[in-house]
């Protein structure tokens, strides 16, 4: 039985499990491989300093599909081509504390394994950094067996781009349209990201325009340090060996977030042990380091800075909603940070209120009360809200119904916010909800990267999202209410009218034309003092 | 940019998505532990031909617990031990087409590595092969940085046993009684392992014991080869270019399930490119091999054998549910094998009736119609069905609504079979459903597998299953109906019994003697004529 053990490339059981990446069907691996190359382009350009103007092309023959996805970027060195793209688990954005769409290392290289897989092709890249003379190009396979770059062709090209990326793929797949489809994903990417132009030649050889309606770039996030609070025993102990600081307040100042030399007196003198200010972090023992990690988190610390975390802004997410949806009203909620496991983050709400839901009764120019032109072939009432969720300012199209927006959507009572809900289901009516949570590290529910872990705190801090604008919306629905009771009164006592005319001509014996005014006045009067 | 790229370890990349293998909450960190380590013994167990005997002990203090799970298995050889518990992705099943528990050599060291980040105490493994005169003990932790094992202490012990394994671990856990704990899942584990006996000492300090109710091991099952309907043009690739055959017939006839001479030679026609029986399968070109693929596919070939699938089997699924469940009327379906992308799986599924919605209505000795006692205080019927799900023959305790098995019994019509069920929600009655998928690979929705994922053969097995005993189900149902309703006659009639005696006691003038006689031939006559 021995000689039967052998390691397992990281590559050969993402290809054997390749619906974990996402890769399950042929209509969704196209989706989550434009994805993966957008969100990658998206991250290169910001961090550059660039802003992003990124072509998506599809063209689908015969169940396969050729996706080019181009970006303005600031190109990849040579030297790097290969490993991030032939490789799973290599990236830079594991090891850091800042928010980034990738974080894992293996979208891109997964989708590239795909491709191998089913048409058994390598991707095709292109890149120039800005001055290089030259673009590379290189043809780059996953080896699954090691994990390791395969190169097919490498060469120094012309390219009339001063600097950018260019990726382009082979794969089964297939375009269906709809809500989970490659225009969906990017025209809600352009909501999350209004920084962003996105161009899509679509297989049907039309071109979408998503253009940005911000001009500058959100800023950079910044790298933050973990927080005392929350870390784990065996990460403290982790650290502790590996510091280069040489005491221990050292460490404790250096490598944590939030902590002073002050604090990291008061831990230290906490955990009561035989550590000093002046300890060698690296010969801290185990029951000591045990001490220390209880007295860190009695100590109070400052929350974490936040920083490294950069929402869309309740205004962006307003005007990007306004493009997506014919809403009457609108309301946006950021929440504060919060932290989850020593990790910041940060919950974004967006409620938009349809036609349909919206009064059908308006004011016209003349200030008088009338029902909607077109309020009777509005959306159906009864259909569940929309949910649009984002992270890290990147759509999430699939698995709504394992994801902690969904589970905090549904656990919210909309009754109160006047809303019919079905017990365990989401709220009905023609509203969408749009959340978005940032963080330095989100917790998906697979490396396909599909659906938020509902963990506590993160479902706690949505729940809040979305009361903050719930009560707002709960505002509008009773006015709308008001306006709408209001004016079946009015035109009740309207029908009236007419005869009270009649019967005062008889009684006071007056004129057509004086009746005729005096009911003028009496309409006037009724409505001015009924109007909200 | 380019210097921050970095390799990111497969060690490191689950630390931080711990979550994804179950270890997201203490109590659930408890039951993924335990599951984990019993896996392993009885895998290794049945491979060896051993009649599995385990036992599994749990101790909680502080928020932390001491779980120790020891089997009378083969042992391990000391030169792997360090590797198996210490190194993600190491093992013996995951290359290999055959059905078992584990099939990624993830489980046992993931148990580690939690352990290590909440306690920072390495697993202190014990373990002996047959014939070998001491036993290795050793302590090892995961090098998470390089995905290596760390070997704190190794020494050779005395140790009673004359072969097998012991494992202690100590982590941040707790133990939460329900539907979800360590005895649920070893409950369950003995309904799906009649031949195995289970020990548990829980941490009240009690001892449970679940007996074996069968004496023998079932079938080792066989490795098979991949068969070639269904396979991917990459994976047939890889295969072409590391065969060491040196003919194309022979690589066809030798590394495919179902291909003779005769179908492989079929194919190579098929193919009409320029290759022929005699082609060298490394030299074959890209063109040639997805032409080759192409034809394949078109080629009919035979069913994959399905020694490779030890199905639990009806009698033992009904035996084993009666420990589990006091139940009247149990029924159970085995259904023939099928294939999902090239991979052999077989379903199972069982059904048992409890007694709240079993007949109330009995027949006494003498043949009577009664009502049965206690039939009111049976469990509520509006209930939903109680789900009991196993893959290769693991209960699976979490993740239930993003299962397969959950999906086909929602998407099972149960009002055709008796039973109420609201829309889009499991059926309701007090019904017990267990569903086992065996599979050589079964595709788990993430990697602590804890649910199926849904694809499009693997449901329409589980519904078939369903069905067939649904129909059972219905049948049993009706018949309850009928005799519930016969119950309602007769009780009617009886209760008029004396008046009609009164009547006739008048119109023919008999005694009181008399007309009892009477009424119990009357009695009699009816209570025959309407006993079905």
């Amino acid at each position: 039985m021995a000689a039967r053990q052998r390691n397992i490339s990281v590559s050969e059981f993402f290809l054997k499990n390749r619906h974990l990446l996402g890769f399950d069907t042929p209509a969704k691996a196209l989706v989550v491989a434009v994805k993966e190359a957008v969100d990658n382009a998206l991250d290169a350009c910001e961090e550059a300093g660039i802003l992003p103007e990124i072509t998506v092309e599809v063209r689908e023959r015969a169940g396969e599909c050729r996706v080019v996805v181009e970006d303005n970027g600031p190109g990849i060195v040579e030297s790097q081509i290969a490993r991030i793209f032939g490789k799973l688990l290599y990236g830079s954005k594991f090891h850091k504390l800042s928010q980034s769409r990738g974080q894992q290392g293996m979208g891109i290289s997964a989708a590239g394994m795909y491709a191998q897989l089913t048409v058994a092709k390598p991707l095709h890249i292109l890149s120039r950094t800005e001055g290089d003379a030259l673009a590379s190009e290189m043809h780059v396979s996953v080896d699954t067996a090691r994990n390791l770059p395969d190169i097919h062709r490498r060469r120094r090209v012309e390219w009339d781009r001063p600097h950018g990326t260019r990726v382009e793929m082979e794969m089964e797949a297939h375009d269906q349209p709809g809500p989970r489809s490659v225009e969906t994903y990017l025209r809600q990417c352009a909501v999350a990201n209004p920084h962003v132009t996105l161009v899509y030649r679509n297989p049907a050889g039309a071109e979408l325009r998503f253009e940005r309606s911000v001009h500058a770039l959100p800023p950079l996030p910044r790298e933050i340090k973990p927080h005392p609070h929350g870390i784990e025993l065996g990460r403290l102990i982790h650290m502790l060996s590996n510091t280069s600081r040489r005491t221990l307040l050292q460490f404790l100042v250096d490598e944590f977030s939030g902590v002073g030399r002050v604090t990291a007196l008061r831990m230290i003198a906490e955990a009561r042990g035989r550590i000093s200010a002046r300890s060698y972090p690296r010969h801290i023992a185990h029951a000591q380091a045990a001490a220390l990690h209880r007295a860190m988190q009695r100590v109070p610390v400052i929350a974490p800075r936040t920083d490294c975390l950069v929402p869309i802004g309740e205004a962006n997410l307003i005007s990007g909603l306004r493009k997506e949806v014919d809403a009457d009203f609108l309301i946006a909620a950021t929440r504060p940070a919060a932290v989850y496991r020593g990790n910041p983050f940060q919950v974004e709400v967006a409620i938009a209120l349809g036609h349909s839901g919206a009064p059908e009764i308006e004011f016209d120019q003349s200030g008088r009360m009338q029902r909607r032109k077109g309020a009777a072939e509005s959306a159906p009432r009864d259909e569940p809200v929309r949910l649009i969720r984002f992270a890290n300012r990147v759509p999430l199209l699939f698995q709504q119904s394992s994801c902690a927006i969904t589970a905090a959507v549904i656990g919210t009572n909309w009754r109160n916010y006047g809303l019919n809900q079905p017990k365990g289901g989401l709220p009905v009516g023609p509203v969408t909800i749009v959340v978005h949570v940032a963080s330095v590290w989100v917790p998906y529910t697979s490396e396909s990267k599909e659906a938020i872990e509902p963990t506590f705190e993160i479902l706690k801090e949505i729940r809040l999202g979305l009361q903050e604008c719930g009560r707002a919306l709960a505002h509008r629905l009773g006015r709308d209410k008001r306006l709408r009771q209001e004016y079946d009164h009015r035109s009740y006592i309207e029908k009236f009218l007419p005869h009270i005319g009649v019967a005062l001509q008889e009684i006071l014996g007056i004129d057509d034309i004086e009746r005729d005014a005096a009911m003028r006045t009496l309409d006037d009067t009724l409505h001015k003092s009924r109007t909200i």
